[in-house]
C-alpha cells in the first residue's frame, strides 16, 4: 500500500486483542482502541495506539474496524448497544471484522441485524483467529474468514496484516463460514486438550514416570500439537493462571455442542469433553490453565509418581497410553471432519488448516485425508490398502481401557472413543482406521 | 418335600447372604454357614444356623451348597483354594449354587475348573440374585439361573426356597446365562441409578424444589424403579453408609463393560456411567450409598434449594428434567436389550424380568417390547404406528441439554444419550422411539 494507511478502530484489548492492535500500530496504522479496562488503554497508549474514551469514539470516522471481544454476548453489546454502539458510529461503507470466536449463527445474525438497523452499507467479515497472544503480537495468526466477496476484498489487506501468509484461510460460504471453520478446528482442540490430561492421569495411575510419558508420546503416532504444548505445563504444574484458561476452551466447546444441536448433529466426544470440563469448573479450575484438568484424573502432581516399574513393564504400559491417545485422536479427527462436512465446509481447506495448527495430530494427518476422500465419495468404500486397520486400533484400545479399568481411573474420552470404534466395526475386519467416520454419518 | 430336608452348606454371610441363609433355616433346613467375620457367625448361630469353623467344615458331607460371596475373586478363593476350598470338601454328586454377581466368563470357568480338578460330578448352577437384603431374608428374591438340565433339576427346590415364585428365571444357555441375564439387567440399574443423581443435580441448578421433582417424576413417563427408590435417599441425604454402596454398582458396571469388551460390543452409556462412578470413587464416595452420586452434580444438599421460580417457569423446567430422564431411560433400554441379544439371551425373558424389577422404567416397558420384536425381525422396520416417535424424544432432549448447558451442569448421561439419539436418526423422521436400538446394531 503506497497511499497513506487507513485509520482503524479496535475494540477489546485483552491478551489477544492487545497484541493484534499493537501489531497494527507497528505496521504504521493509526489505531484507535477501546477497552473497558483503563489499564489496557494506558498500556495501549504506550505502544503508540490512540486510546478512545468510548466505543463510539473508537468507531467514528474509521473506515476499518476490528472487534476482538471475548464472547458473542460481548460482541452483541459493543456492536449494537443503542446509541453508543460501534455500528451506529461507523461511517458509511466501513469494513467491520468480527475476530471473536462466536457461533456461526451469531455471526450470521450480525449480518441480519446490520440490515435491520439500516446499515447494510457496512462490509462485514466473520473472521475468528487462532494462534495465541505471541502470534497475535507478531501478526502471524491463523485467520478463518468468511464474508461477501466485496467485504473480503475490502478487508483482505487487514486480514493479511494480522496473519501469517500461509495461515489466512478465506472460507467459502459467506458470513458464518469462518466461525464454522474455527469451530470444527476446536473440536480437535477441545478433545485433544482433555486427552492430554487423561493420558497423564492414566499414566500416573499405572505408575509411569511423567517425563518418560511425554518423551514417548511426542515421538509416537500419539503425538498431537496439544499434547506437546500442554504437557510442558502438566510437568511444571503451570496452571496458575497458566496460558489458556479452562473457561476459554469451555466456551469454545459450548459453541461446538450448541451448534451441533442446532444442526441435529451428534458430537459425542466433544460432548463428553464438555461435561468433564463442567466438572472441572465445579472444582474451581475455571481460571486455571486447561492443562490443570489432569487433576480430574489424578489428584497429586503426576511428576511425583516414583516409578519403580521394571523396564519391560513400563514399556508395555507406556504403549497403552500411546494406544489410548491414538484411539481418541482418530475419533476426534472423524468428529471434526464429519461435522465440517455437515455444515458445508470445504474439507480440503480444513485439512490444510488443521494439520498444521493447534488441532494437529499424527492421526488427523494420516487418516484425515482418507476420511475426506471417503466423504467426497458419498459412501463408505474404505478398505485398508495402506495405513492402519480399524481392527488394530480397536484391539489396542480394548487393551488400554482394560488396564485403565483396573486402576479405577476415569477414562471419559478413551472409553467414549472405544464405544465409537466398536460401533464403527460394521465395516468388517478389513476396514481402515479412517472408516470410523461412518459412525457420524447421519 | 415330605422326606427330611437335606443339609445345606453356605458361605458368605454378608447383608444378602445372611438373609438368604437365615431364611433357609426358617424353612426348616439344617444350614452350616461360614464367613470370615466371627460376628456374622455368632449372629447366624442365634438365628438357628450352624456356624462352621472353616470353609471345609461348611462343605463336608453337604449335598447342597450356596456360595454368596461378593466378587469373582472371592468366589475363586473359597471354591478352589487348595486343600481348604469348598469344592475339595463337597461330597460326590453335590449341587453347588454360585449366587454371587460375577462375569459369565467366570461362571463358565468354574465349570471348566471343576472338570480340571476331577470334580465334574458336582452339579453347578450359575444363579445370581437380585432384590436386596429384605427380600433375601423373606425368600422372595429374583433369581436368574443357568446350568445343565440335571443341575437345574437338582437345585430347583433350593432356588425356589430363596425366590419369589414369579421371580425365578431359569435362563436357557447353560452356565453363564444366569450371570449374563443379571448383567444386562444391571445395564438398566447402573444407568438409572446415576440418571437419578443427574436429574436431581440438574433440577437443583435449575432452581427446582427437590420434593416437587420427585413427585413429578414418579408420576410421569420418566419413572424408573431406581429413581423412585434412590430419590428417597437423595431427599434425606441418607448416604452414610446408606443401603447400597457405590462400590457395589461400580463392581456390577465393571462386569458389564469388561464383558462388553470381551464381546467387542459397545456399551456407551454403561461406560459413561462407569467413568462417573470412578470419579465418585476418587472423591471418596465409595462406601457411601450410590444415591450420594448426586454430589458429583451439585455440591450442596439438593433439598436446600430455595425455589423462587414462578409456577409456570418451574413447570416448564420440571418438564425438562422429565424429558432428560425419558431420553436416558430409552437409551438404557436399547443398550440392555441389544447387549442381551448379542450375548444370546432370551429377550422375552429379559423383558418379563426387568419390567418388574429394579431395572424397570416406563420407557423400558413402553419401548422395550417393540425393540425386542424389531431385533427378532432381524432388521429395522420400526415405524411409529403407536407410541412416541424418536424425533419427539430428540427434540425434548435437545431442549433439556440446551438448558442444562446454561447452568454449566455436567450432564454425562443426558448428553451421551442425546448423541446416541442423534446417531439413530438415520431411520428418518417417522421412526419410532424404539428405533434408537439401531445404534447398537453391530
Amino acid at each position: 500500500m503506497s497511499s497513506p494507511k487507513p485509520e482503524i478502530g479496535f475494540c477489546g484489548l485483552g491478551a489477544m486483542g492487545f497484541g493484534m492492535a499493537s501489531n497494527l500500530v507497528k505496521q504504521g496504522y493509526s489505531v484507535t482502541g477501546f477497552d473497558v479496562a483503563p489499564q489496557s488503554l494506558e498500556r495501549f497508549k504506550k505502544e503508540g495506539g490512540i486510546p478512545a474514551s468510548s466505543l463510539a469514539e473508537s468507531a467514528e470516522g474509521k473506515p476499518y474496524y476490528v472487534c476482538m471481544v471475548a464472547t458473542a454476548a460481548q460482541a452483541q453489546s459493543v456492536l449494537f448497544e443503542g446509541d453508543k454502539g460501534i455500528v451506529k458510529a461507523l461511517p458509511k461503507g466501513a469494513t467491520l471484522l468480527l475476530c471473536s470466536t462466536v457461533p456461526s449463527a451469531y455471526a450470521q445474525s450480525v449480518s441480519q441485524q446490520l440490515k435491520d438497523v439500516g446499515r447494510d452499507d457496512i462490509f462485514f467479515i466473520d473472521s475468528p483467529v487462532s494462534g495465541g497472544a505471541a502470534r497475535a503480537a507478531s501478526g502471524t495468526l491463523s485467520i478463518m474468514a468468511g464474508g461477501s466477496d466485496e467485504a473480503l476484498e475490502k478487508g483482505k489487506f487487514l486480514l493479511q496484516e494480522m496473519s501469517d501468509a500461509k495461515k489466512l484461510f478465506i472460507v467459502k460460504g459467506g458470513v458464518g463460514a469462518g466461525s464454522n471453520m474455527k469451530m470444527v478446528h476446536q473440536v480437535l482442540a477441545a478433545i485433544q486438550i482433555l486427552a492430554t490430561s487423561e493420558a497423564f492421569g492414566l499414566a500416573a495411575r499405572l505408575g509411569l514416570d511423567a517425563r518418560e510419558v511425554r518423551d514417548k508420546v511426542v515421538r509416537s503416532e500419539a503425538w498431537s500439537w496439544m499434547f506437546e504444548n500442554r504437557s510442558t505445563r502438566v510437568l511444571e504444574e503451570d496452571y496458575f493462571p497458566g496460558v489458556s484458561a479452562l473457561t476459554i476452551i469451555l466456551k469454545d466447546v459450548g459453541i461446538i455442542t450448541s451448534t451441533a444441536r442446532l444442526h441435529n448433529f451428534p458430537t459425542p466426544l466433544s460432548s463428553i469433553a464438555e461435561q468433564v470440563y463442567f466438572s472441572g469448573l465445579a472444582q474451581g479450575f475455571g481460571p486455571n490453565d486447561d492443562a490443570g484438568m489432569v487433576r480430574m484424573y489424578y489428584p497429586d502432581p503426576v511428576t511425583k509418581v516414583n516409578s519403580t516399574l521394571p523396564k519391560e513393564d513400563a514399556s508395555s504400559k507406556l504403549n497403552l497410553v500411546v494406544c489410548m491417545l491414538v484411539g481418541i485422536h482418530l475419533c476426534a479427527a472423524a468428529e471434526s471432519i464429519s461435522f465440517a462436512k455437515h455444515v458445508g465446509l470445504p474439507l480440503d481447506q480444513l485439512y490444510e488448516l488443521a494439520v498444521d495448527a493447534a488441532g494437529g495430530s499424527i492421526m488427523f494427518q494420516e487418516c484425515g485425508k482418507q476420511m475426506i476422500e471417503d466423504l467426497k465419495g458419498g459412501e463408505s468404500t474404505l478398505v485398508a490398502s495402506t495405513g492402519r486397520r480399524l481392527d488394530s486400533i480397536v484391539q489396542d484400545m480394548l487393551a488400554a481401557v482394560e488396564e485403565a479399568q483396573k486402576t479405577k481411573c476415569p477414562m471419559y474420552l478413551a472409553s467414549g472413543s472405544l464405544s465409537l470404534l466398536l460401533m464403527a466395526r460394521r465395516g468388517g475386519r478389513e476396514a481402515s482406521a479412517a472408516s470410523v467416520i461412518d459412525v457420524w454419518r447421519v
